[in-house]
């Protein structure tokens, strides 16, 4: 399992800087990094970590020049390297058997393709249809007449209810759920009735749903998550919301009824968007920014209402001088000899 | 199944502008509707995608005077009239069987009613009570002494700890926990040391609790949700919260420990609400509100901390409006030949 | 179980300003206490609440002069004492039976210590290590390799992946997921592709984990939660994050990738921190921050982005007051006869 910097150096195309014999049997971050570990530097905001690294050597950038004591081999992308490098030397991924545990328990008319795998206490309802090679892992619960797609990993402890459709290659961590009733009620005489929730979820291919994150079925129609979109954490997607291709959306982000983000979107972290907004292609909204209207034509926004993020910058900038510009104002006013009381 | 179009209109009492005759074959949105489905129009915001809608035929206010293709059905509340359409043509409800699943596990001691349905792998922990006609869906852990009333529907994979009172017609979403410990330690020399958290969770008749919901047990006595009150997903409720009758709560709202929200408040999502604090009857908080101090007399309130609605809008629009602020400054200084910097 | 007044004010070496030989039954708060329970008053801010209880009694600071009906304990601690009692008066806690229960799935391979009570369909994969005295409850699943010291509670529908390390005395409640997929994705030409995420996550002794807290396990290494951390509810912490010894983390807080927060920090409810800052000891972070940058030097910093909380008020402030600012330099410009859209 042992390699040699020369080896290391060879794998990745690299220019070693230090002595080609010496052996590692690791790969670990600049803090973590024991003497006989290789580790990575890529990021200047990392210089001071790096100076105090106890790793025997370190993948850095092509254009490195920073005096550091650890060996080093220079690479395009060091940060590449060292995963292929932290890969070599994890432990064997766990091996899960292909089988139908025992007690699963699956209701009569349900579908199950090849090599699908169910885990301990997976319990599929009527009606359901699993696609080949898709594996669902132990208490996670599949309504009536849910398809699910080919090669879709289930995590233990996940949710899906009645008629949702899955496509292929989605992943599902541990506590999703899935099509849980959307948020509506209609006031009666100061009281909340139910309005039905009979719509569903439809997620295409390639989506990755973060742990405990909720998704909504639709009023009517679908609340739908399209191809390649991932999700973070913690999220909540209400009913009828559109999620266009490939966009990511970060933890704890809420997204009301209704609204439609575009494709290749980046929602960050704590976002909040009001419902019944559209959020246009490429665009990018910043951690905890408040979207309480239609963005329009991509770009960087921020804050709450939100505006570009520039003028976000500037807004904030502005904040932090008040006090001087509250000092200004007086010190006009005193030369005026009017007072900030006088009657305008 | 198909309706004519003079059939939609009779059902709804509206008025028909198009060809009675006319077949339609189901119900969809704006933007979903295929050329043989119904829609609605209800919201001027939507008035482009209506223009562009593949729909037969759509429900429109009854004073819409705008020139659109498709036919169209006036009548008083288009949302309701195209909800009922809608429900006729949906797919049939799931029919839930009444029974206790054989994997149900039934400790000693625990009292159902009639027409109780248990879900695979239910467990019902000793001392535990369900009235008529509950459902308690599969995966679902009930623990000691805990009462539930008469139907109440509790999703899969839900949580509920020891000795927790739960009314009649209660709906818990997949993935709530009810009663787990309330958020309380004592400082114990730079460690923490928990505090004893023997109080229940006390949640009456009709409330709605939405998926991956926490609403942690009291320290003594309880923390209590009210008639009526709806919650959204991901909401946080503290130890000793108390929310108000048929108070309203949106996605990821947190409220911290022993505040009591009043009757009918609506609290948009992501709203922060600091412990020891009161909300009174009435009150609207707008969305990421940060509610650091009691808010009196109702109305509506947003920012952080939160000001009335109006004061809060002139903030944004002040702030915004800074830049030329400081522009104007200048100029005063200007012409008084005075620097900013110039000791007042 | 019934206690006088006079046995209650010697409980707890008090001073007692009323009828020795008065009977209570049970403790409440200000606001549920009944005419035979006692109460506790120790906050100003519940004064009223005090002037309004029906309890019989109530523990008071030692200092305390208001003119109150109610019986009266001074005493230095008056919820210390008020806890004592009502502890007394608490139900007896819930006995949970050390049993394995039939229905736990415990795969080949797997190590059990003395005393372990596993709920039931509790699922162990292969490799599993539970040290004595620990407690699993009902439908959780811990996964390959997974290792748990001595004397944890973990309750039920708890969600932990495989290879994770967790310390002796860890309390894990209901809904928690430990060990997901870190949320790390590469650009592939406007697709996303996943980032492998073979690290894991490392709990130490005495930590304490919030209903439906998810805690992301490391691209490489570990995620670390350091010893006698506690973690409110719904809280994300995503991979490879640091938390350092005794730091407390509120409900709904989200700490991005590879961020590392100090000893004995307080992060309040709903703060975001951005990936790859630090957080030094002693630091306090005040509810909803947005913190976009290393904190340095500790103190308390409030606001988007992070200034020092005297600051982030002083801010406020000088908003709420920037109608008036306007107001007064629209006045100096009428005297110098310019209007606000004069060329400077």
């Amino acid at each position: 399992m042992k390699l040699t910097l020369q080896e290391l150096a060879e794998s990745c195309g690299g220019t070693l800087q230090g002595d080609p014999s010496l052996t590692i049997s690791g790969a670990a971050s600049l803090a973590e990094a024991t003497p006989d570990e290789i580790t990575f530097y890529a990021n200047p905001r990392y210089l001071a970590a790096f100076r105090k690294t106890r790793a025997a050597a370190a993948f850095v950038p092509a254009n490195f020049e920073e005096q550091i004591v650890v060996a080093q081999i220079l690479v395009e992308n060091p940060m590449k390297a060292f995963e292929q490098i932290a890969l070599h030397f994890a432990p064997e991924p766990i091996a899960v058997a292909t089988e139908i545990h025992p007690s699963a328990i699956i209701a009569e008319g349900v579908s199950l393709g090849e090599n699908v795998s169910l885990g301990p206490n997976v319990v599929l309802e009527p009606g359901v249809q699993i696609g080949d090679g898709t594996r669902i892992g132990a208490n996670s619960y599949i309504g009536h007449e849910t398809t699910i797609g080919e090669g879709v990993i289930i995590y233990p402890n996940v949710t899906i209810r009645e008629r949702i459709k899955i496509g292929h290659r989605v992943i599902l961590h541990c506590g999703v759920v899935i099509g849980s009733d959307g948020f509506g009620f209609e006031d009666a005489g100061g009281a909340q009735k139910k309005v039905p929730q009979i719509g569903i979820v439809q997620i295409d291919d390639d989506v990755e749903v973060g742990a405990g994150t909720t998704i909504d079925r639709a009023r009517f129609g679908r609340t739908w998550i399209q191809e390649g979109v991932k999700i973070d954490n913690l999220v909540q997607i209400a009913h009828n919301v559109v999620i266009g291709k490939h966009t990511i959306i970060c933890a704890q982000t809420g997204i009301a009824g209704s609204s439609r983000i575009g494709q290749r979107v980046v929602i960050a972290g704590q976002v909040g968007i009001v419902g019944h907004i559209e959020v246009d292609d490429d665009t990018t909204i910043g951690a905890q920014c408040g979207v309480t209207k239609s963005l329009r034509g991509g770009g960087a926004w921020w804050s709450r209402p939100p505006v570009p993020l520039r003028e976000a910058k500037r807004q904030v900038a502005w904040v932090r001088r008040l006090g001087k510009l509250f000092d200004r104002v007086a010190a006009l006013e005193q030369r005026e000899k009017i007072s900030p009381n006088d009657p305008i």
